[in-house]
């Protein structure tokens, strides 16, 4: 479907209100009188007890209107919400917008309620937009069609052009007031989008990043319904994109579940979701639109790169250093050259790096002087792809000349960020200065920074990146072995054993331990000999996964008479209940582990870390969702904090990350082509001479016949 | 020294300003007209120029004034600098304030330049605060001792509780006129301190956390003069203590190193060392302001514990959910009570819980009433000990009644916390209002919740806590043993061998490996017959280190025959140049390692994390300033990521607390007792059914004449 069909929610060209009233105390005044600030379309109150309202003729019904009605805002009681639905339908209203509450969030029979609308809705071709929101106000427009008090837009929107989807209602209208009054940042579309009965965060969010008043779009997000979906909306997006997620703590998830009947999913496959699809993560509200600013700001070819700091302060400076390290952030060297020119107007006793601590210049030449000379001089440094300006506004004498640079930033295509102290009107004109002239401003320093970075991260991701890094799709040849082996596969409903899971493996080119089942112990040293010493014996039964604690593992077997022991110790243990499998005994450089499961939002998704009791201790693994690119794949082993020891630590061999994203490619593989397997855990991938093998696996399937 | 002593620069009753200036333009004027503004004292100008400034009579020099001077700030150029001392000295002036710069911080010249500063001071026994600062500004006092543009405190100073040291000057102008012109937060004390040749960071914090002007002190430090000193003033404290530390990361030390020729020290010693003397630490310098506003409003008594959020948006109840389990809080549960209470006025169809939702509540019975009456129900529960409260100034009639929830907050000793959005002016003044009833208020969610942790953690210190838990001293046979196998060991300068280094660390009874030097093979097989097989055969030799490398490490001994081959092997390999250690082999069921390091500027600290290449990879190590208390031990055990291993991983026994204290204890009475001993590594801390012992260890030695 279209995105551009939503457009009679967004540029509707009549609006009816159904629930409108004379009441000033009432929310159905509220919308009227919202309508009449800005909205330049026809209005048309509907209410079976009014004749007039705020100076509108009003409707009994929608069919009284006698005039096409785009968009239908209904606000009565919920009960009542079913047979104006079916009023719309038939009046021809191509959308409504339900901002009444007391459907799906008061349980039970509000979720029979809300089934009854979206059935509806989806009988009669009308989109639903709602319930249990506060609707949508457009800052560029001047549009607010929302219940919300009048009082609020009395000082005027702020026209901007960043949008916002916020699923709670409460806090859509409480940020943008809080934003609107602030006047330092302003908005284009606000979608509040309550219980999502019909549209939803990804569709909107495919209207948005093609909507030419939009530069980014941010998301506080209880849950997202259809994640893959929304994932491919993200990584087509030319716009930069911020999320907020709620609900990640197991305390907050609980929350979320009784809040919105939303699915959280697990914490680590969003982050991972969100940072394969290009999407900057927020941690907070404030920062969720701190960041969105500077993103909507940022020039499209903007190279991420060095940072040169330039400051009045040094304290800050270092402090400034510290914060671009944490967030893996180069501080650019300063070239020989860049230095010679900025040492021509510091005191000769003054050493010259970055950060520059320009005071002692400007006690020579002038602040305002001092800072454009070394802007002047920075700029041509090819070391250097981004600025951060220590600012001061009012009281120092810095007028900083803020139009030319802009125009310098723009020219050389190196953005300039701020970090900005001062006197509170004097700050708050340099900052809406600065911003209308494409230069973010921040009042803290951590959080310029943190924009800094969201900035240059942003500039490595986009459409291009996406075609250049397609997802690798299943192989013909791997497919067809896959679906050979499952076929061949018994029909259990629960973990298959590690041959019968490394086979599936194998299947998709997986590498596996030299391994074989053995039906005798003639058979088990016969093999041991082919194999070669030490090996491995262990027993296979149905069920039994403590193995380790069961004795059914037998490790170091150098000779004929320990593998003889082993094979019957290991015969007697399973008790005529399973079998015995003899593997080649390898000593890991490094132990990895990956694994498949599904997840309630995103669907297949590939999970890697370190094995042993680390990767549980520092939760350092990394999720992305199937099918990877290769990018994803490396990035994925990038992104994990023990990848030193992938590198070769400690005068091991480097892994081969080729083979190592292979395996990970492959894993989602298998979740997308097989739906019964639901879960894949490879716990140890050794590593040896840099190459990885499964050592051990257990593959998880459910019944076949669901 | 009494820190009463430098009332003359806190309260002089006369000033003399050297380098006082009619021209509007200089610094030497604004320090006339920022005295003018609120001192009461005499003011006395002295510059040979000019006979009057700005209405008072201006005096050649010191000795023309012809009254006693308390304090005297100087304003000329640094090479005229020493000459005014000398007058001021000869002058019977109590302290001086040099305000000017060109020291320290410009090279070799301003280095003697402040040396000679520094002499003149102490010969004269006049105190020295600067160079290279911007003075003293009182809040409460309303009084600016300071060089800075008069045209920023036109609006007058705001009066706080909190009092600030800022090393880096032209920040602490930044900071305060920022902090100022916001009106949401007043200050105290602001002092710059600049080169701090003489008056420093921890005289200054030992004078503020006994002002009575003062309940809360922060610090924005580059680096720490006098470590130990400084936490000895901290751990006395009754006051909240806030520090942002400069200087963190690589390259940020390196910016410090040319900024005030401060030494950075170890961020993680520094760390530690805060954290020991209950000091919270600061990230950012705004930040480091809203913590210190929050616990400067807390009462002394507030017990930490579980947490009650109450939100008008579901939404942000989940977020703060989230960010008080990133913090390790607890966020409260209910009682059955507390929830049949809450109940009584919610709809049916809502599931009360905490976070508590109150919108639809508030539908029923309002805005404010809803909020009323879930404060009440929830301050009476046990469960209970700080409240945050979500609130929206303007637009939603939600009055909340301040003073009666400060009135009830202040009965039953919970606090409480804001998150407040709203529109701009309502929301300064709500803001204002609350804090001014002792109740912070934070725009940002997630610095609410910093907030409220920092107090929260704050309960748990203070001289009580300090009385309770007293450094161990060393046991007197402690050290005279520690000092006879010092006396006995080799002259090295470098590191001991393992066997000598294990001696130093079982004079102070940490337990080591059961080991002996053999002479020959016989010798080792007795040896080993003795402490039982396996055993480990060391071949020792001064400057060899890479013993793995070198194959002088001879593992898995089961045998005669095995140790006969070894011990040959060694001996050739040692090449007549060392000798064999025989070890009883021991499976470590966790590996730690434990340390002892001299910090510049905290002296002997104890470090500890856990073994492998994991606490290298994950940086997971915690380190205390010596003596440790028992709790610092403990915390410091408590303190790693890793701490699980220690709880009993993986069904291995718990390790023994007490007994792993100790070694930590004994470690800093060594640092403490032996100054010849640099540095100390064991590495592993073997844990044996949960017994702690050193397994390898290195003391390193300086040059006993040193």
């Amino acid at each position: 479907m279209s995105s551009r069909t939503l457009d009679f929610f967004f540029e509707p060209r009549s609006i009816a209100v159904i629930g409108a009233s004379p009441n000033a105390l009432k929310g159905g005044n509220a919308l009227i009188k919202n309508l009449q600030r800005g909205y330049s379309g026809s209005i048309y109150p509907v209410n079976p007890k009014y004749v007039e309202i705020e100076g509108l003729p009003c409707f009994p019904k929608i069919a009284h209107i006698g005039a096409p009605v785009d968009l239908a805002i209904v606000f009565v009681s919920a009960h009542l919400v079913p047979e104006a639905l079916r009023d719309c339908a038939a009046g021809g209203v191509k959308g409504v917008m339900i901002q009444s509450g007391g459907f799906a969030e008061t349980g039970k029979k509000g979720r029979d309620l809300q089934e009854t609308c979206r059935q509806i809705s989806a009988e009669n071709g009308m989109r639903l937009w709602g319930p249990n929101c506060m609707g949508l106000v457009d800052g560029r427009r001047n549009l607010v069609f929302s219940f919300l008090n009048p009082a609020m837009w009395e000082k005027g929107l702020t026209p901007g052009d960043v949008s916002l989807i916020v699923q709670s209602g409460m806090l859509s209208a409480g940020f943008l007031i809080d934003l609107m009054s602030h006047g330092t940042m302003g908005v284009s579309k606000v979608c509040s989008i309550g219980n999502k009965v019909d549209v939803d965060e990804c569709e909107l969010l495919e209207y948005l990043v093609s909507d030419m008043d939009t530069a980014a779009v941010a998301l506080y997000l209880e849950g997202i319904s259809k994640g893959r979906a929304f994932l491919d909306v993200a990584r087509r997006s030319t716009r930069p994109i911020v999320v907020l997620k709620g609900g990640k703590s197991p305390r907050g998830a609980q929350a979320a579940m009784s809040h919105t009947a939303s699915l959280s999913g697990d914490d680590r496959v969003v982050r991972g979701a969100l940072i394969q699809a290009g999407i900057v993560e927020a941690k907070d509200f404030k920062q969720m639109m701190d960041l969105s600013r500077a993103l909507a700001m940022a020039s499209e070819g903007m190279r991420p790169g060095g940072v040169a700091v330039l400051t009045f302060s040094g304290g800050a400076g270092i402090l400034s250093a510290d914060f671009l390290t944490n967030h893996g952030m180069d501080v650019a060297i300063l070239s020989g050259e860049t230095c010679r020119r900025l040492e021509a107007f510091f005191p000769p006793w003054m050493p010259v790096a970055n950060p520059i601590d320009l005071w002692p210049a400007a006690e020579l030449v002038g602040g305002a002087e001092a800072y454009r000379r070394a802007v002047e001089v920075v700029m041509d440094d090819d070391n250097v792809n981004v600025l951060l300006l220590h600012a001061f506004a009012g009281g120092f004498r810095l007028d900083l000349g803020l139009e030319a640079l802009a125009s310098v930033s723009k020219h050389k295509g190196k953005p300039i960020f701020f970090w900005l102290l001062g006197m509170h009107d004097e700050a708050m004109a340099f900052q809406r200065r600065a911003q209308s002239l494409g230069m973010p401003v921040y009042r803290e320093l951590s959080r310029a920074v943190e924009a800094l970075h969201a900035v240059c991260c942003h500039g490595t991701r986009g459409p291009e990146m996406a075609v250049q890094n397609p997802p690798e799709p299943v192989p013909v040849e791997i497919r067809s072995a896959l679906q050979e082996v499952l076929g061949s596969t018994p029909p259990v409903d629960g973990p298959l054993d590690e041959f019968e899971s490394k086979k599936i493996l194998s299947s998709v080119n997986i590498p596996t331990v030299q391994e074989a089942i053995v039906a005798d112990s003639t058979q088990a040293l016969s093999t041991a000999q082919r194999f070669g010493f030490p090996v491995v014996l262990k027993g296979l039964a149905q069920g039994k996964i403590h193995r380790t604690e069961l004795g059914l593992i037998k490790l170091d077997l150098f000779n004929r008479k320990q593998i003889l022991l082993a094979f019957e110790e290991l015969i007697d243990r399973l008790e005529g209940a399973g079998r015995v499998l003899i593997q080649k005994q390898i000593k890991p450089d490094v132990e990895l582990i990956c694994g498949m499961i599904r997840d309630r939002q995103f669907g297949p998704a590939v999970m890697f870390g370190v094995g042993g009791v680390f990767a549980e201790l520092y939760e350092d693994i990394a999720f992305r969702i199937a099918p990877l690119s290769r990018r994803d794949a490396l990035h994925m082993m990038d992104s994990i904090r023990a990848k030193p020891l992938l590198a070769g630590f400690r005068e091991k061999m480097p892994i081969d990350r080729d083979k190592l994203a292979q395996v990970l490619t492959a894993l989602g593989w298998i979740g997308l082509e097989a739906p019964r397997v639901t879960e894949i855990d490879i716990n140890p991938v050794a590593v040896v001479n840099g190459k990885p093998v499964a050592l051990d696996a257990t593959v998880v399937l459910r019944q076949p016949n669901e």
